[in-house]
């Protein structure tokens, strides 16, 4: 798989509430499709699509017997989708840095107004 | 918007690899719809869609002069995204340190067999 197609498979699978609650539950530790199912109102085929969603994002995999096949969760791709997000750190860094700068413009206005309101600025 | 819905629309919107690449265009600076559309071989109307996308999504805004609306990136969602994905952090770099657990531990095997073979072992 390409990064490209990792990034689009798994930032889709994200996309949904109930599949962020499947990798919720499996973060605390393999279970089957029952398991799953039981804490959504959904019925299992629901719940075995959105599986399948998840397992071709490789967000899970499943074992492979027959009758109680257990999902477990596997980060991987979400460390693909991290280091993209990244990237764009800086950008929310700087809006915050940019609200700093606009608060201490606020603060030295505020500071020789009070001077002359008072006559004397309090050090 | 709740923090389910900042992330299903985040998510669904960075699915698309266009829209990923606008993203990236817009981090070197603002751009109009025609200079976001140049580099993709997409019409106008294609690329407005995905700009409402993202628009929706909060990780864009656009200037509202009517006929150069300059669209300007917004990180603040994407770091919701990431602070979600930061709580998997640990089975990531589990997988790791299972890893490492494991190659010390053929590193482990292998060193008895030497010693057998040698008769002694290297410091």
């Amino acid at each position: 798989m390409t990064q490209t197609e990792t990034l689009n498979l798994t930032f889709a699978a994200l996309a949904d509430p109930t599949r962020r609650a499947i990798l919720g539950r499996l973060s605390s530790g393999n279970a089957s499709v029952n398991e799953l199912a039981a804490p959504f109102k959904m019925s299992l085929p629901a719940i075995s699509k959105h599986l399948k969603v998840l397992e071709r994002s490789g967000l899970i995999t499943r074992g492979r017997r027959a009758q109680w096949r257990p999902c477990r969760l596997k980060a991987r791709p979400m460390k693909e989708a991290m280091d993209w997000l990244d990237h764009y750190r800086r950008f929310w860094e700087e809006s915050f840095d940019r609200l700093d700068v606009y608060l201490q413009q606020l603060q030295a206005k505020e500071k020789p107004q009070k001077k002359k309101r008072h006559g004397k600025s309090k050090k």
